[in-house]
């Protein structure tokens, strides 16, 4: 009786980007049955983003043509900081918001029951679900980007902090006195490895004239060097940029093996733009990394494996854990 | 009627070291029964050592006229590596013993459940449990000694990898290509803040005449140089003992400010001798790391505390494991 009501149940899984957002129903049975992508909008307010963020369901269901008592449960990976148990975005620079309910907007429009989590831990649940990680008694995913998200799923669920997410490997100390890192402190792994750092080295490199493809096509602007900028510019030939990016890549690694012997997880996951451009260079220099540092009696536990799932992780993360946790 | 049987349970809590065993008996609202402390003297062998163990067990429930079916569970925390599942110690290089099947020997005897543990896992859990780190969601504990200890209780539970203990803070990769480890890489944690560590640099500071307390009363044999000594020799003013103290601090600071940012811990508990010896020190100096190096997000989302059951830690944090894993 239960299976038969069960199977009827569908699923929405929303990632809300600083820039973008996904949004993607499922069947019981975590087939995908609809998706739209729009862009966030952020600076058209929360009222109007809530809006945007409801029409994508509304539509979704729509197109399927499920009615809204279908829903099983909604999960939406945001930017944090969050109220996770409120279900609240305390602050999201990247959509210019702050102290927005999207739990309460979002249950009270669709009457079934809402989960916010963060957008990095539900792209790896995503992974540990659907992906890369798929069974793992212990994932740790890893994303390099602007700044450097991490994420620990630990038995089935996702490892957190007392109010919030955790796994901040981005800001592990590395570098005494090192760079302003964007969270205030100096000399985190994200202001050595991080891509916006990787492509702040080769800007510099490519002002002092070292990297001549970069500098053709994207100039000395950092915003301009982007990971399909990046993977190019070494096929091109610019040695340094290569040079640049093992060994931003090594620190990564580094800090990685430190992770390991604390955590033994069975599957470290790497994604994000930058890793799925070059995913050869970061499993050659991680894979190294990892060899010289992590402890002998843990060198056999743990694969690393590059994300699967692409765009799609961080949805398909957010509705898996909001069945996930309706079930609990 | 299940709380008048739970209430007539004893539960034996062991820990095994490399020099000394310390066996507890409790009763089913964990007040101490009694206790027995004896050297382990691991070079008789296996056998012995078991009967040893028996014998001990055997004592405290005599002493405390309880028949053996009162036993509800033992738990043992033992060095490692462990098969945590069959309850086996693969390799004690202090006791020189391998591959000992205590869970089974000690099953056989006494016909209640065994459960080993990690000796670290079980000191951090019994301050969880009855001590500095009462009920903390998350309870990070750290023991510099020969190497440097660590642990994890979240949400209740040690924290494991897939085959035993994880934690090893000790073997975080700090110095690149640095000083040798017991572990077999370089640079890690261990080779500049264990007690061993700085030992090393103190007896260097007293070949050099830096350090004249430590010359007279222990000469340059770090084995001499040990935590009470260390204490004397700053309080009687050799100055470039503090210093060498406060820098092993500083570093060990500086990884737990990575493993705070990592694992978002509301308590972190330091312990063991050289830490029950310099407390005001360990904590200015961790403090002032953590202050630096900890995200600002989570600069007041923890406690560093010093550890309050000293060398019972283990025998009663093995004692309430046992329980646990009896109910869970």
């Amino acid at each position: 009786m239960k299976d038969v009501l069960a199977s009827d149940r569908a699923w929405v899984g929303f990632d809300l980007g600083g820039t973008k957002m996904n949004a993607m129903l499922f069947n019981d049975e975590f087939e995908v049955r609809g998706r739209r992508r729009k862009k966030s909008r952020g600076s058209e307010g929360v009222e109007a983003g809530i809006e945007r963020i409801v029409a994508s369901i509304a539509k979704l269901l729509e197109e399927a043509q499920l009615p809204r008592e279908s829903l099983g449960g909604i999960g939406i990976g945001c930017p944090g900081p969050l109220d996770l148990e409120e279900g609240v975005i305390l602050e999201a620079p990247n959509l210019g918001w702050k102290n927005v309910p999207l739990k309460k907007s979002l249950e009270k429009e669709f009457g079934c029951p809402v989960f916010v989590c963060n957008d990095v831990d539900a792209g790896v649940y995503g992974e540990y679900r659907f992906g890369a990680a798929d069974g793992a008694r212990t994932a740790l995913g890893v994303f390099p980007g602007t700044g450097i998200g991490g994420a620990m799923i630990y038995e089935g669920k996702i490892f957190r902090g007392k109010t919030g997410s955790c796994l901040e490997i981005g800001h592990v100390p590395v570098v005494p006195d090192g760079a302003l890192c964007g969270c205030g402190r100096r000399g985190c792994l994200e202001t050595i490895a991080s891509r916006l750092a990787l492509s702040a080295e080769i800007a510099k490199a490519a002002y002092r004239g070292q990297a001549p493809y970069i500098l053709r096509v994207a100039g000395t602007d950092l915003a301009n060097i982007r990971s399909g900028t990046i993977k190019e510019s070494i096929d091109a030939g610019d040695k340094i940029v290569d040079e640049i990016l093992r060994n931003g890549a090594q620190q990564l690694g580094l800090v990685l093996a430190g992770a390991v012997n604390l955590l033994a997880p069975d599957v470290i996951v790497l994604g994000g733009g930058l890793v799925e451009a070059l995913p050869k260079l970061f499993l050659e220099e991680i894979g190294k990394a990892l060899a010289k540092q992590v402890m002998p009696s843990f060198s056999k536990s743990y694969e690393v494996r590059i994300a699967r799932l692409g765009d799609d992780a961080g949805a398909m993360g957010a509705a898996a854990w909001a069945r996930h946790n309706v079930e609990a």
